[in-house]
C-alpha cells in the first residue's frame, strides 16, 4: 500500500474528526508543509490562505521555531504546574510585557476554549455574580461553558449545558442590527443595546461580558470606532469584568500583538491561544488583571489542568515571540493589511457583483459574498449540502489553482500566515479574484 | 540574578497557578528530570514517586521518545484536524488495536478534561437523553461539565455551572458506604444503590454513567470484583452509556493498557490523557464504540478544536506506545505492583498504627492514613492550612530524605513512573516506611 493509502485507510478506519458527519467526509491527507505552503501526497502544492485554523500565523515550520522545541524536547518536555520553570516564567512574562500595563498575570491553558472557561470562572469568583454576557455571531470553544457562550449554530446542538449565558448582538455595519447608516450610529446602537440589555437582565447578576475583539470564524467583525471604549466603560459604571477573546485575534493577526491595542482598551482578562506559538504544540491562556489576580491571592482559584505551563509548549511561544521581534511580523501583518489585502480587496469588491463587502485588518479579512442588491447572502445562514454549493463552487476554484481557502457560510475569509510575502500574498488575491467570478455566476443582479 | 533566581522571580510576578491561592504558595523551580528522577537549582535530587501529576508513565526524558518528538518537528508540527495525517492515523489505530474489541475509533483532545466532555456529548447526542451519573469520590476535569460531574470539593466552588450531572456512590471496601463487611457484598451493594438511582432518576432520562475504572486522585479506589460487569449491565438494561474515564488509570498504570481489561469489560467510551504520552505533550481522547461511531455517520458531530488530532501530539503517542511494547513496560508496572508494592506496602501497614489500609495495582497504590482504630482519617476530609499540618509532616519528612511524594487528603498514593526499577522502588518505598513514623506520632490509638 503506498503512503498515502495507508494514511488514508488508518484515518477512514480509526480517527473521528472535529464538527463532522464522519461517513460523508473524505479527508485530504497532507504530506507536508513550509512557510505559506502545504503539499499533498500527489506533490499538489497549495498557498495556505486559511493558516490551518487561523493559527500558523508564523508560518508552517519556521526553522528557529522548530529547534527551540527541539532544544527544549532534549532539555525537559514537562514538569507539572505546581513547580517553576525556567520557560514558564519566561513567556509569562513575555506575554505579559506585550499586554496591556495592568494585565501582568498569565494562567495557561492548552487551548482557547479552557482559557474562556477558566476567564469566566475568574469573573465568576471575583465579581460574586453569575451571568456572561456574549454576542451572537461568536465562537469561543467546544467545551461546556464556552460553546455555551457560542453564538453560532455550533452552539444548538449542545444546549442546553451550561447555565447563565445570554446572548446579545454586536456591531456589524454590513448588516446593522440597529438599522445604522454608518459606522459613528453603528457604534452608538450598539452600545445602547448592550446597556438594555444589561439594565434587564439586572446588571448585579452580571459578571462578565465575553467578546471577541474581532469577531473570527463569524465574520471577521472589526469594531466600529468607540464600541470597545463604550464596552470598557459600561463594565466600569456596572462592575462587569471585560473579557476580550483573542484566541483568534491575537499575536499578530491583527497587525498588533493583542488587537486591542488598535483601539488603546484595556480589559480585564484576554484569552489566547493559536498565534501565541500558532499551534506547534497545544498551548492557550489567560492574561490577568492586577486586580483580578488579588482575588485570588489568599483564595484558592478553583481550576487546573495537567499540562497548565507545559514547558514545551511554553517554550515554543517563547521561541515563537522572540522571532516575531526579531523578525518584525506585527509590523509585517500591519502592511500587508493596509498596503496589500485592503486595497486588492478594494478592487475585487469594485469588480464582481458578487461581493458584497470586504472588511479587516491586519491579515484578518473577510470576503462576503451576496447574490443580489438586496444584499442577500449568496447562501442561506448555516447553510449545508446542496444549499452550500455556490461557495462549494469558488472553494473548489480557489483549490483547483493552487489556493486554500477559508470558508465560512457565505464568506471567504483571507487569513494567510502573517510571514506571507508580498509576491505570494498577490498570487492568491489573483487567483481569488479569479474564483470569484464562479460566485458572480450565482448572482441575480 | 542565578537562574534559579530569575525562574522564582518570573514564577512569582507572572505566572498564576492551578488551583492556588497565589500569594501562599512558593513553587520550587525544578532544573532537570532522567527517568524515575527530577533535580531542584541547588543539585537536590528527588525521586519521583508522584509522577508529575500521576502522567509520566515511561519516566522523565526518555530519549527515544524525545528523539521521536525532535523528528516530528523537523517534519511536521501542526496540520488542521480535518487533514489526514500520517501520525494522526497511526495513532489512533494504535489505541484502538490495544482498546476492547468494538472500540475502534478515536477522538484526539488535548487533555482529559476535554475528553470527558466530549464522551458526555457523545453519550447524549446518542441516546438523546441529558443526564450523567457519576460518583463521588472521583476527578474529571476542570472544563464546565467535567467539573460538574467531579465528585470531590474541587467541584464545590465552582457550581453551579453545568447540569444534568447526578452523583452516586462508587465501593469503597475500606470505608463502604453500605456497611459491606466484604467485597462481594460491596460490590452487590453498590449495584443495587447504582438501580435504584437509576430507578428513581428515570432510567429514560439518563445518557451516561460515568467513572473512573479505578478512583485515581479520590482515593485509588480499586473496584471490588463483578462491580464493573454490573455496571455494564446495568448500562445494557437501560440503553445507558457506559463512559470509563481512563485518564489515570491507563495506559500502564494498572499494569494494563486499559484498566478495564483487568475485569474483562468493554465500555462504550473510554476517555483518555496522560500515560498515552507521558504528557511528553498535551494530549488526551475518547476511545468510540462502533455503535457510537454509526450514531455520528450521517449526523454531524458537534466538536471540536484546533488541535485536535495533533500531528507532535499523536507522533510522541505513536512512539510511547512502541516503546512501551519493545520495553515491555506495561508487563513491568504489572509485575512492580505484585511482587514488590503490594508486598511491601503489606508490611508497612502491619507495622505502623497510622496506615488504616493500603490498596492499589500496578503502579497505583494509596496508603490511606489514620489516627485511631476507629479508621478516623488522620486529617479531616479536604483539610487545609493547620488542619492539613500531620499529612504536610509526613510530605515534609519524604522530601527531606528525597522523596517526592503524592499526597491527597489523608493519603499517600505511590504513583512512581511505570518505568522505575526495582532498587529505586524500594529505596522510596523505604523512605517512606521511615516518613511513617512522622504519621504514627499523631495516632492516638
Amino acid at each position: 500500500m503506498s503512503t498515502e493509502s495507508q494514511v488514508r485507510a488508518d484515518d477512514r478506519a480509526h480517527v473521528f474528526h472535529s464538527w463532522s458527519a464522519q461517513g460523508l467526509i473524505d479527508p485530504l491527507p497532507i504530506e507536508k508543509a513550509l512557510g505559506s505552503h502545504f503539499w499533498d501526497y500527489s506533490g499538489r502544492k497549495y498557498l495556505d490562505f486559511s493558516s490551518q485554523l487561523v493559527n500558523i500565523n508564523i508560518g508552517h515550520q519556521h526553522p528557529r521555531l522548530v529547534a527551540a522545541i527541539q532544544e527544549q524536547a532534549a532539555k525537559l518536555c514537562t514538569i507539572q504546574p505546581a513547580f517553576a520553570n525556567d520557560k514558564r516564567g519566561e513567556a509569562a512574562r513575555m506575554i505579559a510585557e506585550v499586554a496591556p500595563a495592568n494585565l501582568n498575570k498569565v494562567f495557561f491553558t492548552n487551548g482557547g476554549a479552557e482559557a474562556n472557561e477558566n476567564a469566566i470562572r475568574m469573573a465568576r469568583l471575583h465579581t460574586g455574580r453569575h451571568k456572561v454576557l456574549s454576542t451572537y455571531r461568536s465562537y469561543h470553544g467546544s467545551t461546556a461553558t464556552a460553546i455555551t457562550a457560542t453564538g453560532d449554530p455550533r452552539r444548538w446542538p449542545n444546549e442546553p449545558v451550561a447555565i447563565g449565558v445570554v446572548h446579545f448582538w454586536g456591531p456589524y455595519p454590513y448588516r446593522s442590527p440597529f438599522y445604522s447608516e454608518n459606522e459613528q450610529q453603528e457604534s452608538e446602537r450598539a452600545l445602547q443595546h448592550l446597556r438594555d440589555t444589561i439594565v434587564f437582565e439586572g446588571a448585579g447578576t452580571i459578571a462578565a461580558i465575553l467578546i471577541e475583539t474581532v469577531v473570527g470564524t463569524n465574520g471577521i467583525l472589526v469594531p466600529p470606532p468607540g464600541y470597545l471604549a463604550g464596552v470598557r466603560a459600561l463594565c466600569d459604571e456596572f462592575g462587569i469584568v471585560f473579557i476580550a477573546d483573542e484566541v483568534m485575534a491575537g499575536f499578530g493577526r491583527c497587525g498588533e500583538w493583542f488587537a486591542v491595542d488598535k483601539w488603546g482598551v484595556s480589559p480585564d482578562l484576554i484569552t489566547f491561544a493559536k498565534g501565541v506559538n500558532s499551534g506547534y504544540l497545544p498551548l492557550g491562556g489567560v492574561v490577568i488583571s492586577d486586580e483580578i489576580a488579588e482575588t485570588f491571592r489568599e483564595r484558592p482559584f478553583p481550576g487546573g489542568l495537567t499540562y497548565s505551563g507545559h514547558p514545551l509548549a511554553v517554550a515554543s511561544a517563547v521561541a515563537s515571540m522572540q522571532i516575531f521581534k526579531e523578525e518584525g511580523i506585527i509590523e509585517h501583518a500591519r502592511m500587508l493589511g493596509d498596503d496589500v489585502i485592503g486595497p486588492e480587496l478594494a478592487k475585487i469588491a469594485a469588480k464582481h457583483p458578487s461581493v458584497g463587502d470586504v472588511r479587516g485588518l491586519g491579515v484578518f479579512w473577510a470576503v462576503e459574498l451576496v447574490k443580489d442588491n438586496e444584499k442577500s447572502p449568496l447562501v442561506p445562514y448555516n447553510a449545508a449540502g446542496k444549499d452550500a454549493a455556490p461557495m462549494n463552487a469558488v472553494a473548489a476554484a480557489c483549490k483547483e489553482k493552487g489556493l486554500w481557502p477559508f470558508v465560512h457560510f457565505n464568506r471567504i475569509h483571507v487569513v494567510p500566515p502573517c510571514t506571507i510575502s508580498v509576491d505570494d500574498l498577490k498570487q492568491g488575491l489573483a487567483i481569488l479574484d479569479e474564483a470569484l467570478t464562479v460566485a458572480d455566476s450565482y448572482t441575480t443582479g
